[in-house]
């Protein structure tokens, strides 16, 4: 079994730790995360480790970016757990900070990052690209890394934090992995932990559904009505759907031209459990 | 006559000039100035040559903390002189970028300071902290220096800035500069310059007002009663007055307590002239 990765928590031995691989000339990969790993976030490090000769990884559950009403507390946190995958991966350092460490008593900053935040998630969770953007931005800025990796199931959240990058100057190249799916081709999720047997069953038609509008839309029908059929398929197996909606896959500002790339994203909710994904045409 | 400093206005030249300074073992000083140097610009360089072994000036007339009914079109642009002051100082640097370098198409973040930001400037400047806060992150980010020195005539402004380096984690330790200061005891301004001789002899009102009302205060008035007296004052001599206002001179609060320390702070408008000033108890 591999050696566990050194665990840091303070913001001061991250840098430290940091400068020492931007020392030996090595280029740094981050990958961000809120732990409670899973394949996808083991492909994520892999990434890391193919791009970058030395990889750091941060768990952090965010609460800023959670609503009062949302699920923060329930949250998974399997730090033991992840610190083995991430061993098995060969990453470089854990970034584990605590609450107080990231936001210290008198903390009033906000990053907010207009652009791509607009609508789809922002519509339903206002309070979530905000609390990405701030925390990204300080993670970008307490790590300093050459890249950074994030997945593709959060397609907005990777914009957002492409254009992030980009207007703070922070220099940060940002990369998106495809997302990983299950056989049946749910997306990977650490939210998937809360569907019960029936619920996992069912969960698949999001994937389904977004793959057959991307068909049909690829076979020339109109992206409105392959959106319509998809929103039909998720909510006939009973899912209360929050959208479902083709964006331009590089700005997801609604879609104009025919011939622009398209993005089909989706996020509904399955009992207590809200499900996004999303797919290329 | 000295050399005239080097002038950068790209990001990389900006980095690069760093990060040499940096590699010779320098500890670097920002000063971010909107140019129209005045003799508080060259006190708060001259305080940055002696903290630091380099000193960059940054002079950007910042769009973004300008409301579109504000000065930003006449606000004075004196480049050629202000290089001229900065040499005379030993400037090592002066980073002048376009607004295209700082805000390149598609922009769309955006960094807001709570806290400090609250009340005063904000009641009648709502736009102006946000960019502020904004532009100042991004120097702070282009430039990584140890040191950035502001002045405490925008005592408000200082203690924004200070609040985003530490909560950005940015590692940017911010100097405050006392105000500098006509002989009668007007506040020095870049918008000093707007004022016609008669509104110039009437403008030290407002440091007067302030002088008295801190006077009152130390003897044993109440704060309520000195900044009403100091209101009238400024008031008296024709200025609209946007605030008069004391407040706990380290987080801008409203007082509480006999005992915490007391800044005095106001804005008025001589015409269409607004002035700022502030002093501590």
């Amino acid at each position: 079994m591999a050696t566990l990765p050194k665990v840091v928590g303070r913001i001061r031995d991250l840098r430290a730790a940091v400068g020492g691989f931007k020392a030996e000339g090595a280029q740094v990969a981050l990958v961000p995360t809120m732990g409670a790993l899973h394949a996808g976030h083991v492909a994520l490090a892999e990434k890391a480790r193919e791009i970058a000769q030395r990889t750091v990884v941060s768990i952090f559950v965010n609460p800023t970016q959670f609503a009062p009403h949302e699920d923060f507390s329930r949250y998974p946190r399997t730090l033991e757990e992840d610190l083995f995958k991430l061993a098995d991966v060969g990453v470089d350092l854990v970034y584990a900070p605590t609450a107080t460490e990231m936001y210290p008593a008198g903390f009033a900053a906000r990053i907010e990052v207009g652009g791509p935040s607009a609508g789809l998630e922002s519509d339903f969770r206002p309070h979530f690209f905000g609390g990405v953007a701030t925390v990204v931005g300080k993670l970008f800025i307490q790590c300093a890394p050459h890249f950074a990796v994030f997945g593709e199931k959060d397609y907005q959240q990777l914009k957002v934090v492409t254009r992030l990058s980009r207007d703070l100057d922070l220099g940060v190249e940002v990369v998106g992995l495809p997302t990983i799916r299950e056989e049946d081709g749910l997306a990977l999720s650490s939210r998937n932990a809360y569907l019960d047997e029936e619920q996992r069953r069912i969960a698949p038609v999001i994937y389904t559904a977004l793959a057959r509008a991307a068909d049909a839309i690829r076979s020339g029908a109109p992206a409105d009505a392959a959106v319509a059929t998809a929103r039909g398929m998720i909510e006939a197996l009973g899912l209360k759907v929050d959208y479902v909606a083709a964006r331009n896959a590089d700005t997801l500002a609604p879609l104009k031209d025919r011939g622009e790339p398209v993005r089909l994203l989706a996020a509904a909710w399955l009992g207590d459990t809200r499900l996004i994904d999303n797919i290329p045409v």
